[in-house]
């Protein structure tokens, strides 16, 4: 049996490129004591990991050179030396970019029991996507029925979560997406009140013509000029959700826009970062919520597929230029 | 007798300059029933009445041009025709930069009850600057005994404050002042740890070398440059309390700075604005406690107190030109 692995050949600036990561070939390693040999059958590419490639202190070590590429999968125990984990299970965990991944307990993040659906779901709608959408609103954003929820790049895996999921907490959303497509998956398929498309409407007049008393929350997924023109537009008492930075290229030369204290002073906002990574605690729990939300058909998702590791050097990039709608995946 | 007013003459672009405003004098007007009429003894003068006065909406509606000039005032009943207020008690309250104000009781604050302590404290340490430092350092910034409390405008009235009830709970104290002088005050008058001068120190060398943890609260009061190098140095989870925006001249033409999205994001930090208006049921509950703490002798302040009316029209921008230390009033 052979392991194809995808390593990071160089460290980039800005977005990793397909000519930063090579496909290496080794043999299945032999496990020790106290360790799993599990099948990958989905691999995630996510925005963030712009960020574990990064050579800038982030909030996780980065991913060194030379090193498989640093993902969350799903796939199954095919061997098994710990006495938790027997041969057949489904797991969720930092697998990495590779056809075998040889891992103590410590890289399983759960077992998949939803086992009604579709295992691909665990890296999405069922994943870090899902699950941040859901903590990351209720801790942070803390919406109440009535209010109006504000989400940037809505069309996404984390954003389309957000917006269906303030829906079902009785909110009124409205979701920012780049394209009509997109603007279009929004209202259609993850049932926003209302729609934006950054590039061809008036972002400024539409979000103060639908928002005439404020954006209660405001889940931000980009940062940038987007961000600029949802500030403008808090209610008194607002919160924004600091998820994500997608609009941002690079932060290695620190990007400028107009100063936030004022916006916040004025109208006593809280402004939050949020880290799934510190809320593991709740994980479980959120995936059983919105595995239920799933079934009920009241949280939809898309998934954008790629077939086989070949996919993956340039599936990152991909994410970055925008092609895709939906979840993306590598399906091995 | 006779009442002197000083008036809103024209809408100043930034801070209001003396000849922004003109003193008139009028006769004292007569009660109607319901009514008190009260003998100003000290006026207060704020950082925030730039924004009172400002044309841009803020928090408050803005004094009109030709309206007595916005302040709180510390005062003794001299004729009332409400049952609740009689001749002779002290009261803080709305009363504007004038000798005597005809108001209604919605503009009375509250009654002062610290009897034993000067009357000018319920406009300081026992007003607005002492309850707003306590109240949002506490709600806003939820400091930890033994946390790193950082404060921008550290010698100045509300900075001063937070320096001091930081300590009482159990922090770390780092204060920002400009200038040796107030440098010196913040730590031989407000037991500040250390402190530093913006002005002649580098700020960002010498915070990272004194909290090689981060900052866990960061207390705002200036915005601007030396907020963008405190926003460098927070701690996992860090809270950043934005209570005023001091070294912004002004935000007609809106300023602009480092993007925060990234700071708050990858430090899971938070970022809350702070305005004490809307905290006023909590008002008397913390004078109190303010005042034990001034009794018992570790929580001091200082007083910038100029002579009569004819000081107020000059008053304002000279804070904002830095001449004073400590809480500047009016004496009448």
């Amino acid at each position: 049996m052979h392991n194809r692995r995808v390593i990071l050949k160089s460290r980039p600036l800005g977005v990793a490129q397909a000519e930063n990561f090579a496909i290496e070939v080794n043999a299945v390693p032999a496990l020790a004591e106290g360790e799993i040999l599990v099948r990958n059958e989905f691999l995630s590419v996510e925005p963030a990991m712009r960020g574990w490639i990064a050579a800038t202190a982030g909030y996780a070590t980065p991913v060194a050179v030379g090193a498989v590429m640093r993902s969350l999968a799903v796939g199954r125990v095919v061997e098994s030396r710990h006495p938790l984990y027997a041969a057949g299970e489904a797991l969720v965990g930092w697998f990495g970019w590779q056809d075998f991944a040889k891992v103590g307990p410590e890289a399983v993040v759960r077992r998949v029991t939803e086992t009604d659906l579709p295992l691909s779901l665990a890296l999405g709608v069922l994943g870090i996507n899902g699950v941040t959408a859901l903590l990351a609103l209720e801790r942070i954003g803390a919406p109440r029925a009535g209010e109006t929820v504000l989400v940037s790049t809505a069309a996404g895996s984390v954003g389309s979560a957000v917006g269906q999921i303030a829906k079902i907490l009785g909110c009124r959303t409205i979701g920012i997406a780049g394209g009509a497509e997109k603007k279009r998956a929004c209202v259609e398929d993850y049932q926003y009140d209302f729609a934006l498309d950054y590039r061809a409407d008036d972002l400024d007049r539409e979000i103060g013509r639908l928002c005439p008393e404020g954006v209660n929350v405001y889940f931000d997924n980009t940062a940038g000029e987007i961000s600029d023109i949802a500030h403008k537009h808090l209610a008194i008492g607002a919160r924004i959700v600091v998820c994500g930075t997608a609009s941002i290229a690079s932060w290695e030369d620190w990007p400028t826009g107009p100063r936030i204290e004022r916006r916040l002073l004025v109208k006593r906002a809280r402004m939050e970062g949020f880290i799934i990574f510190d809320h593991m605690d709740a994980y479980a729990g959120a995936v059983d919520r919105l595995a239920n939300w799933v079934r009920e058909g009241v949280l939809r998702y898309r998934e954008d597929i790629l077939e086989g590791i070949d996919a993956c050097p340039d599936a990152l990039a991909g994410l970055y230029r925008g092609e895709n709608l939906g979840k993306r995946l590598i399906r091995l």
